[in-house]
């Protein structure tokens, strides 16, 4: 992980938004499990899991929130 | 996916708005399983499954906290 | 689902807008699983298990939050 | 249920606040499920199951979360 | 309980917001289940409970949210 | 735990807000269950679960979520 996975929460546009929430969310897994075959091994289980599909989908939600009021909705 | 699967988070109406909060619950899905007929096993395992509904229905809710405050709850 | 199922997230009182988050919280499954009888068939099991009662009171949680901020906590 | 069981957000102490919020998180079930002797059988299981009583505790968070934001913080 | 024990949301400093955070997201569980027993029992479950655990976490992570923001993020 | 382990909300990037808000949702787990030996335990479990490891990222959301908040989104 260098200085600059995250350097701004600012976006162009929403759909750049929403994907910076997919990355927030999976950077909190893959600081808990720095392992890239276990995680990667974790991931086949999310990918066919409709519980942890829907479970990561959740926190996106709250991940796309806060990348959303940081872009003031991108109404500017 | 396409550039514009996303072009805003402002919608007309409050309906067109919850809509969009079921867009964009379902996006991270898509995003996270892109193979549609792996997503579409799925998809019979939710509609189905009483917690499987409940809990897609938790992460439109904070879609639509998003998309409200983004509308300014539709009150101008 | 005609154009009026959500006029508005306005509500005069705060009991009127505790009931526009239950409808809110409900329409999610509707959406998803738009067949009736298998959604009544749902609700029973909703009804009688109380992970799932409280799951929909969560839902609940979040969408009050919505209607209320939208309505300035009633407070004008 | 009458007109009057919310008949504001506002509450003069926080501690007033909490308990409303307690309020708020039983009425869902309480609409979801009307039957006074069936929720009376699942009031044991809450009581009794950690998982239960824990979801019950987040459920009060966000009603508290809103409550809160109502009473401007109490600082006023 | 006394009148006491939530005076107020504001504190001089964010560790004792989170100490306020912990102590808000225990309260409901002792409201909702206050035999001091019972509650003792379920703790050593909690405490020993990766999943509970993380429940909890989830609870103080929102009470924490509540508490920031009547302080201001301490910013003042 | 001493009164510096949460100085401030402030970070001066986005980056450093992501790791507190890890911080914030681990200390929870920390003040709950204190023995070390137990607490190191059942990380080998969340390192290995899905599920847990998914709840973790959900916690480290609703935090960034404030520590974002606190510090106007590094937008200033």
């Amino acid at each position: 992980m260098t200085d600059t996975w995250l350097p701004s929460l600012q976006t162009p546009t929403p759909e750049e938004g929403y994907a910076l929430a997919i990355k927030l969310s999976r950077m909190a897994v893959k600081m808990t499990q720095p392992d890239d075959a276990v995680r990667q091994q974790l991931r086949t289980i999310y990918e066919r899991d409709a519980a942890m599909l829907t479970a990561t989908s959740a926190i996106v939600a709250t991940h796309f929130q806060t990348v959303a009021a940081a872009n003031n909705y991108w109404k500017d």
